[in-house]
């Protein structure tokens, strides 16, 4: 089902009626609104007014869609603002306060913004939360935006004082776990203890994941308290948010999704491109720069499909060129259609178009939408059209998405871990996970995303690029799960506060697999070494850890230098450097062999994924390119050859 | 003539006399003094001390030469600033306030500082205003320069919320006008209106529009307030302004000249050509690092001239390394004498050299002067003895300056649009002006600049890089005018409030021609694509607009994707995507000659201006060039090859 | 002899007996502890705890050890700071007050600070001053690391005001001096004198290098109040203090040695060569990432050796990977034997390893120690026991360091002014002193470095890049010293307040030589111009002079445009351009010949240093390599052939 975004507020309400019609009329379901219009609903303090938008829904009602309400709480007013203006964020690394004038003006640590919050969340789940037109709820929107997780203001440090009293319970505690002795940090109660910021160099990397970790469970704090109160007011309507890439948060995205019905994702598929290949020839980039990259957008996909149990939601789909990027190219004819199908093929439940009408003023007045400001059908508009009919074919209710064979570990802690402790300047967390998502999806498999304590039975893969701090119940559950599973350089790197395990790395992993990490040496991107494994030598890059094994495993690759790179245990395999995709896809198809896993080599511009019964094949080059489906496929849509940049579906019997 | 700048201050009273005598005995005419000297003239507050200026005025009187006197109004005294803290401007990038210590350390918006130097400028004007020997005023100094346009004070805001109520009348007028409504960004006073920094994200470009538009305004007001008090005590004196490059302002150049007598330019091409092409190969930078850039000080010197009525200056040239730029070398041999005749044929009537000696000591001691600091003769001063004999020679005061076949609007809301929605990182409204200069130029062209209101009659060619709102003046007068004349991308997109147009762009502009732009995308720069206008394939770069042709008129040029980009309809052409120099040569060469506009194709190192019934060629090679000169020309310098870094002049008789 | 650093506070009193006895059977002399142990010291105001460091110095003691002991100051506690805030220094670039959270977060200009640090120096002094363990005592820990020296608090402030008031005693002077006539910046009372930060645009040199030496001053003042205190509670004991690299602390380290028994230096060879080559391409900074480049370390070396009288110490050498550069690689083996040989080489008395044991938490837990944090050897073990025995045989006490044949006169002023007034972007004085040292090390010379009043007796040579403003004692020395002595551009180009020299510069220089530079011009790196000297053309870089010869002396070069480029006047040479290193081999190999000092060219990957009678040579590279030893010397290590990485020694009998 297709759905649309879209602001009554914005069009003159002589335009409402027909707007309605015509999104009935294009095929569309869901209709997002409301989400940044506080400012119409109290535009007094205490004042409401909801006439507007009790006529808005029921115009969209009875026109034939479903409402999805989005919590005003992006958008605090200006009123708002002036009566509290400790709501403000502080930026950590400057020091100053964060103003009026866009959005997400608020520090996540705000009990007053918290309350007000609450306020407006509970009038309108009181005013619409049994509404029969109404579906279910989003919550603010892209919570984290704009580098908002972490604030320096006061509300924020005496939260993350209280924090620490609650986790640690005794000072003491805290500054043998922080190793604060070191540089004569040493606290003496728990109101003497600062955030991590504005120091004259670097403050304790425990301080730091503190900091980190306290910021994410003000988010979640946040957050929640918003879907308890649609809990109760709503009855039998979803709750769900729309995401950002993961990365990008600065939070556990698994805590903010735990009380979810399902997670969105906002898939700006160019923007993306643009930002993440910046760095990048032209080259390399002028292929993607009208396509996006086959991998980016999907490697999204993936991982918002992991946070939540149900099925998950684009929110937000680019129909055309956005505003933000450094350089806002127009999408190649035919990618806002494949877009939509990838998206639907890697389990979206729902694709909803950002936006219904393109803005003609404020920040995103250059930013497409389904129509231009005059009404007229922009250029997504009938790709859409083709998209709708090809949905009815494929019959994805009746094809829905199951497990993967093959698991990416997902560890926010990692994340957090490599932005605190450096090391090696080019150290990437994120990059590293998406360079063994991509050599993954090179071999033709799909890919879930699993956090570090989530469910792994069933898998017969597990790729762990790095797991900072493994548990107990990881530990378990991955021994359990019979599952091949590698670890990357950095597992059991640490403790949850950042010091060196007892016994050195990787800590507790040696239940798994009898080595020590004895010193880790990080190079200069362009100054690799390298490991030789199965008789060729490869890439060694950027982080390379001394290995000692002290007991039974077997060494499959070693370095250079001669120690090991790369150790087995039983089902437990370390690679004790990072590698680059082609080692990985060699190193990894062996293991999928081996666990029984098929893979294909893809075409480097093509893309598989199952759905159900069906198979999907995407084809983001501008020449023609065989489907990488067997003989005789029974092809749903498409045929054996996929046009540029087209879409071909055959029944997958697997 | 020629002038020099002069700081009696700065030396022993004991030099005084025999520094006139020198500048006398060389030949300058102008001297101009005063301006950064308020510390003493009022070395304590309210305690003036003008004898030693008097005497200074009567030396250089007496020995023949005539005086301009600068207002010291960029160097208020460090007692006035402790006396009066609030004076001093806020960094809206950083919010710290900009402190004591160099120079132009005021805000704009300050009502205190604008009594002092009302204060300091009247005891000048009232002292000095009918001296025989005082020829003329300058205002402050180099208004604008170090970023000085904007501020982020108290007093700022207090005065940019007055400007709000000013203009906009009626709070909801200002919200809808800035679509307020978008993010819940509405006001319900003018008292709650912020200023549009420090916010978490990007602020509405109307906003920023408007703050972009007040802080011009305030740098009008303060600069007339100062004109006004000279020409009422100063009558049949000349008042004029020392301008920085335009771009640099911020501001409305074009208003802050609205009462000057003529515009002044500080002219240094080498620093200017240092920082232009920081970002060259040194292969491209090399050849202009001693002679500067061919076309980068006539790029100025025709926009100074198009800012008031009379004959520009060159207030302060180089005349030998400067100190400010990020690699300071020596003029080549001969090019200060090239400087000066080049500001010559490009309309000047002084040119008056920065600074009469080299200062031991402060911020400028590594800038050259005509003396070295010993009061030896520096490297610049037997070209001046030369350019003087040359200047008698050629009889400026019989060939005044006349009006250009060839007009270029220049638009300070485009330049402010361009830096408050980039859309693409790469579009820079000024390098695009440039370019059109450059190729107008490498044509052989004479050019004008003017200002998007500005007098077009008598034009063969307006050629309008970006108009982003026309007015309803500048489209009568264009059609008026009968010139043909070559819009390029961005014109007409916008209202003045930074929306788009009704009926989408160019808005008001499809009164010339019958087309829509129905979307825009922008590109990396080295991803270009392609055009292909009279069968030849051309680049189109970084920004493409969508283009429909609702009506009459002839599809000139198709981008590679087929659609329209260059679209003509009677006089007047639209072209739909940036291009390059190579592109605007080949393309306006073709106008020109329909226009009936004679155009030749120069050495790239050779540069021609007419001036009354004179012909000047500016050979900046390092090689003896023929001097594009027609046959059997009559030269009054030089002959039909020009060495190098060298000048001929012919008479001409078109 | 050999060192530890050691920090008993970090680890459980039961290991400390088991480390003590581990270090002496190792072979190790003296441990440095205490340095970071004020929060230990004194957990409460006012409460000291001694008992433990008692005990620990006893346990040390004990065992045969000598304790070295560090003073605390680097990190006070955070009631201290709690209790007296305004001790936080302020960042000048950002006015934004430098927090509590690492360490150096103290401003030197703070009068609570001073008395804070006397106290608690005064209350180790007198416990320990006579402990009959003590050998000696280490000032605070790196002075000035972490950009501390300048600070924007209103205590560095008001500091600086009494600073000026003692300077110049008469503000008029002041005015003069600094030239505050040039843009109004005149002051009428000490108390208006701001810090030359924050300002609208660059502040006076004047002032900006007053600022400079002031905060210098206050640096000295603050360690000389520690020096003086252990002076009188520890009799016979040694006073150092471990240096970072000289450039980095932004003080006349001379000064601050000056009250010094020796100077020490902390020595990571491979975090330097990251930083100082992160900017070269990957071949060339590949072959060095794993051994520091073979001049890095010498360099600092050199300049350590010549801040105090004693054979200076390395208190804390690299002994594997550390945290804190970019990347991070292992040390080769051997290195950190040959860094340590190469040390004594270069005169050390004592090489200290830091540290102990590697520490499992807080800022620099991936930084290797000589045992990893379980206890067990770490990698740079067994060459430290390696490097005993052959230090047993070199016999260092009958070798001492005799004084070289060639000095390099180091200026802070000229550094300073570099930084200051940079004119060139790419000048920069650390670099240009570093080619000349890396020329002289290139052609087999053993270097001292001297200050510019240091005593140059009986050297042959003195190359002396840069001298801002020398002083009468300096000319006297140098005409005294018979050496022939070459002067780089920018010698004698200022006056101490900055002000271009009386006469021009190279003002008092033309003592030695009849020379006037009348200009200068700085060019970009990449557009280099030439010099002829000796019939060869040479890069003439970045800083060029022209240079009027106005008596008795010789050009040995001209430039490409003509004029001198060299200039020689009986032993005094001056050099008008920078050069590269090429040049300044070929040139001063010449004056080497000339002044009787044998010179050797060496392999670029092999450098050679004499101590007493021995000569050692060090192999960089990874290839076998001939030692530059005569035929059939006599080799005490090695031989004539030195491996990868490795070092030979021979008797020299020169």
């Amino acid at each position: 089902m297709l759905g649309v975004c879209y602001y009554p507020e914005q069009w003159s309400q002589s335009l409402w009626r027909e707007d309605a019609r015509r999104m009935k009329d294009l095929g569309l379901t869901y209709v997002r609104i409301g989400e940044f219009a506080w400012s119409r609903f109290e535009p007094e303090p205490g004042v409401y007014d909801f006439a507007w938008f009790d006529e808005s829904i029921a115009i969209l009602g009875e026109a034939g869609l479903k409402v999805v309400i989005g919590t005003p709480t992006a958008t605090p007013p200006k009123w708002l603002i002036d009566r509290h203006p400790e709501i403000l964020p502080v930026d950590p690394d400057t020091g100053r306060v964060r103003g009026f004038g866009s959005r997400r003006h608020y520090d996540f640590s705000s009990d007053v913004y918290l309350r007000e919050c609450e306020r407006i969340v509970l009038a309108l789940a009181e005013r619409y939360g049994e509404n029969p037109h109404v579906a279910g709820w989003q919550t603010d929107n892209e919570l984290s935006c704009h580098d908002t997780t972490l604030s320096a203001s006061p509300a924020a440090k005496t939260a993350f004082q209280a924090w620490c009293a609650a986790r640690y319970g005794d000072l003491q505690a805290l500054n043998t776990a922080w190793g604060n002795v070191f540089w004569s940090m040493e606290y003496r109660s728990f109101d003497e203890i600062e955030l991590p910021v504005g120091a004259v160099t670097e403050t304790s990397p425990a301080h730091r994941m503190a900091y980190r970790r306290f910021s994410s469970d003000q988010v979640v704090r946040f957050h929640d308290a918003q879907v308890k109160i649609l809990r109760a007011h709503s009855p039998g309507r979803f709750v769900t948010h729309n995401f950002i890439p993961m990365n990008e948060t600065g939070v556990d995205n698994h805590a903010v999704a735990a009380d979810l019905d399902f997670a969105a994702y906002d898939n700006y598929p160019l923007g993306r491109t643009d930002l993440l290949m910046a760095g990048d020839d032209p080259e390399a980039f002028r292929p993607y720069m009208r396509t996006g990259h086959p991998d980016f957008g999907t490697f999204f996909f993936d991982q918002t499909r992991g946070l939540a149990p149900g099925a998950f939601w684009i929110m937000e789909q680019q129909p055309g060129p956005v505003n933000w990027a450094n350089h806002n190219p127009r999408p190649a004819p035919g990618m806002v259609r494949l877009w939509t199908l990838e998206a639907f093929a890697h389990g979206a439940g729902v694709v909803s178009y950002f936006r219904w009408r393109q803005a003609p003023f404020a920040q995103e007045q250059m930013h497409a939408g389904l129509l231009r400001p005059d009404s007229t059908h922009a250029a997504a508009w009938p790709e859409i059209e083709t998209v709708l009919g090809e949905l009815a074919t494929l019959d994805l209710e009746q094809n829905p998405t199951v497990r993967a064979k093959v698991a990416l570990m997902v560890d926010v802690n990692a994340q957090w871990l490599g932005e605190i402790e450096r090391q090696g300047k080019s150290y990437d967390y994120t990059h590293i996970l998406l360079d063994h998502y991509r050599a993954l999806r090179a071999l033709g498999l799909d890919v879930d995303f699993v956090p570090p304590e989530g469910d792994v039975s069933g898998y017969a893969l597990v790729v762990i690029p790095a797991l900072s701090t493994p548990s107990a119940k990881t530990l378990a559950n991955l021994a359990a799960s019979g599952a091949i599973v590698v670890f990357g350089p950095r597992s059991g790197a640490k403790t949850l506060d950042v010091t060196l395990p007892e016994g050195l790395p990787p800590g507790p992993l040696r239940e798994l697999m009898p080595i020590r990490v004895l010193s880790v040496e990080t190079l200069r991107p362009d100054c690799s070494g390298a490991l030789t494994w199965n008789g060729k030598a490869y890439a060694s890059r950027c982080w390379r850890e001394e290995v000692e094994l002290a007991g039974e495993g077997e060494v499959l690759a070693r370095f250079d230098e001669g120690g090991p790179a790369i150790v087995r245990s039983g089902r437990a395999v370390y690679v004790a450097s990072l590698t680059d995709r082609d080692f990985l896809a060699d190193f990894l198809e062996g293991l999928c062999a081996e666990a029984g896993v098929a893979t294909q080599r893809l075409h480097k511009d093509v893309r598989v994924r199952r759905r159900g019964g069906l198979a999907f094949a995407f084809n983001y080059s501008d020449a023609r390119t065989p489907a990488p489906a067997p003989e005789g496929a029974d092809f749903v849509l498409g045929g054996a050859v996929i046009g540029p940049r087209d879409v071909a579906v055959w029944r997958d019997p697997s």
